[in-house]
């Protein structure tokens, strides 16, 4: 950690932080520069966490040196993470492409997509049972009848199964019957659920807050991995920026800077991620091409009747000419499907 | 509502869509226009919010006329809400400062702040028991016993007092002790709490998240007030922006574009909406002259071993400066305090 | 255009507006709502451009139809563009990778970068003469002799060249030299700049301002059309976000969505676009598989004696690596290299 | 500046640092820690700027400890300086307001405009000559006739006068008719232009770009007074950020961090700030409350007849009755007017 003083501290405020860093067990450092004092600590600085040097009167800044996260970091575990969805494996050398409706609606509609997304080569069924929605007047999802159709509709496809889950108090209920618990982008800092599904024995797909950073998103798969619970996917889903001719941003940065740092899988949702029909296509083959994990994408048989999400979600058969095309681009990046 | 249809739409795919706005029982406009087609909707459009028209392969663009939101928008209520907590009266001629610690940490530690709040003029006293928090290392609050603790010291101090729920299990538990309850930003989209809180007797401070728009956060508070809960208040806390020289961007647009908005107080909390100490006090006196209903300001009285954003707490002595020049600024704009 | 009157407003504020509206020359609409009255105008909306219906009193928002832009509209165009740089055809069934340095140094080094682009299937050759630099400090390039420079290392590889043009003053002097005009991101509104680029008889790559949003960016292209220059290439370098992990958000969904809507190519600069050297060959590969035209890619035989953004050049090798990856996508989406 | 290596970086990789830095005359520094190497170097490490530590392969991360600017920092002059336009004096204690129509349309206007913020205790003129628009379709300023009749009409109600210059070779021009040189916001980082100005024997007003850091905008003033001007005035005039209920954000915050860090005046643009009619007057006081040297605000007599930004343009009546509520927020946090 380098503490930065302000102009004019004295030597006695250096040495009351020096004596702080001493007693906490790391070696302090002293360096009077040209216009500032400049300040140091050798060793294990999350020790250092409960100080608050930037609240001394005299300290102008303090600009820590390790990252803030650790046991989802590259530096902790070098080799990549394996993620187990039933039978599916996640972050190996195989893509895996998650498809299906934004929510549950009818027996009928699941097991439609359920029957076309395997038949196109997707490994997991998506569904939203519980749907958090920004209006108190729209669809919230059919609860636990849509778990239940939503199960059924996979294992009659060889399909394991993910679903959001969105309360705490929710998560036994969801993993009796989904295979993976995905927390929302409105929950990525909804602490007592990361807890919760930390607690819980399913794979856990993490979604990036609209306006998360990616070290928010480490430190919130670190809030997982630290109740037990190894099994995080991390996904990105676009971010909120000024330019509003998307729904939202799908940052690919992101993807290939998460695997660098990070040893766990990355998904690339292109549905939510732009918001936009047209765009899915192009940006899940650009997902592929800049060293994604996988994609959850939404498939509806109608998407003009579907009940939430419709502008965003494929058509079967445009999932399926999607899949053919995404396996070409798998090839050339040297990736199975 | 305005439906844009894209160049080359037929007179068939305009007629689907006008058929069914005449049949929800709106009424509708075929415009032919030069270069594109344009269809209206008159009448109730949220009527129509489950028909997909921007999933239809020839829809370009859907522009709706009204607000999402209705309970809390001045269209509907042109008169100024009155928010009564404990006998303190928020959004009426008195600018009402709430005050006290980030978090609840002793007894010895509520009572001197709640003692110097009453002192400087404060009306409610501030303090977080239960504590959302980004870093799973980090002081998570004294939970319980930190509401008891938050209590008493406002009974003993003449301050009602209010306080942080993150979870919608807690909010019969929260509102035994507290005078209002107090939803944070990150939660402003946690749906099962905003209907808890909308079932509870307490009033309740709504913040803005920290990437929602104005638009989510009217329609937020009006998952409140539909749930039956009248008594909210808004409260902006700064937004995320590409600027990193302040932790959060305070957004001052936000409280005069409310204020003509809707008719609920608007409240500002210059301590998150900065995180940087020095620029707490203008901002306070700039959320006074823009005309916001009060503040909530961080005290602590001794910042440096706060258990929790220690650099943004303002110590008692600075608090009661603050509040005298408050004062005149109130008195500049037509406002007691 | 749509035109939302406030609540309460009269007959008369509608009828005054409806006769601007007919007095020139469009269809004007009269739509009470149940809670709003609508106004509506039929026809060319670009002739009320002057017209301030947003400063009136009674006007609450006044809501577009049409594209403020027209000749870069793919409505008005609907063939892709093709655009000329030397002999080298882009917008076509070819990807083009440009390439070079930062800025041009030494005679040295730009013939060793033009070598090395050239061997590796780069087209075009790209070097910097005259450089913006954020701190009036930094290396601000050779000027003239730079633009000697790379001319003359372009002619002896093969390869045409482009370079940034700064000043309106100096747009025939580059001509002379360059093949194709840069404007630069933080030009993109120098609409000086952009009028004399638009007389000049030089393809032009113009790039999107680090906030600009996409209707912005085209409309900075019809300046550029409008004084009679069709030769336009759009580029997507990266934008600013709160995220700053990377300096730059590359934002691929920007590809996907201007290639719907304007005829003109589009390029993606991963160097910029990221600012980080690890980022720019994973980023390359989305560019080819999301649909991009091109690539412009800074190389640098030795990035770390580099005189501007040492961090994100690649070194000759890495850019040969690359073009081979790059070659396998472009195969897989269907396009020559 | 502090270098933190990669996790594996050998002592050989720190050395190769360790001597540049000494070589350069500053104090290198060896710090083993327990996870990382970290490397610091005392001394004026703006002598290091050219070496490209952050392109070195075993180089993680470069802090730099100094600001990146220099003469415009309160560190180099502690007390504010002043800034005098004609016989006004601006950063002292006394408020300045500038006001003026957004641009000069005819004699009559101009002349109208100048008396009435004359009356109402405006101390300078604006108004644009040379007007930088988005569309090329819109109006473009009058040009010289337009400072002809700023001049004159300034002349006449004893008002110094200040205009937008937008290309580098009319700041001789420009600088015949204007007490003081106003650089837009699209310009902040047109280095060609800042040169220009820095040359120049006026005073330069130099508004925040959209998207500009508040170290950006430090950056681009140290370009002026590194030409040798020291009379420069800082404006924020609002950023973009993902919030679109107005057309840009006014940063308040800014204005307060800015008092900290410079000696230069620091003024706001309320009208470009908000964009929107009904927020100017309440920004305008949250601007003298939070402690900046004045406000630039734009009067037009018939807003809705205005050629350009009629949308956010006051009427003379509602400037004269913002000036009343002004002078009490000013005497409140004790300042003239």
């Amino acid at each position: 950690m380098i503490i930065v003083l302000k102009p004019g501290a004295t030597k006695e405020a250096a040495d009351e932080i020096l004596a702080q860093i001493e007693q906490r067990g790391l070696k302090p450092l002293y360096m009077p520069g040209v216009e500032r004092i400049v300040l140091g600590a050798l060793g294990d600085e999350r020790k250092l966490s409960d100080l608050n040097f930037n609240a001394y009167p005299m300290v102008d800044e303090v600009k820590p040196i390790l990252t803030s996260y650790k046991l989802v970091s590259r530096d902790f575990q070098s080799h990549d993470s394996l993620v187990k969805v039933g039978n599916v494996e996640i972050g190996g050398s195989t893509f895996i492409a998650m498809a299906g409706p934004c929510s549950v609606e009818t027996e009928q509609q699941i097991e439609l997509v359920a029957e076309a997304v395997a038949k196109a080569g997707g490994k997991i069924l998506r569904g939203g049972a519980f749907k958090p929605r920004t209006s108190p007047y729209a669809f919230q999802g059919l609860g636990l009848k849509g778990l239940e159709l939503l199960a059924k509709a996979g294992k009659n496809n060889g399909l394991p199964v993910i679903t959001e889950v969105i309360d705490s108090h929710d998560v036994g209920l969801v993993a009796e019957y989904a295979d993976a618990l995905q927390i929302g982008a409105r929950n990525m800092q909804n602490y007592q659920l990361l807890k919760a599904v930390g607690q819980a024995q399913r794979p856990v797909l993490l979604k990036r807050g609209p306006s998360a950073t990616l070290e928010e998103l480490l430190l919130a798969a670190e809030y997982i991995l630290s109740e037990g619970n190894q099994q995080v996917m991390l996904c990105e889903r676009g971010i909120r920026t000024y330019e509003n001719a998307y729904r939202n941003t799908l940052d690919l940065n992101a993807v290939a800077y998460l695997k660098l740092k990070t040893h766990l899988p990355v998904i690339v949702d292109p549905s939510h991620g732009t918001g936009v029909h047209d765009l899915v296509a192009p940006l899940t083959l650009a997902a592929a091409a800049v060293g994604a994990d996988g994609v959850i994408v939404e498939v509806h048989p109608e998407p003009k009747n579907a009940l939430s999400d419709a502008q965003q979600q494929l058509r079967p058969e445009e999932f399926a000419r999607l899949t053919q095309k995404l396996q070409q681009v798998l090839t050339a990046v040297g990736r199975e499907f």
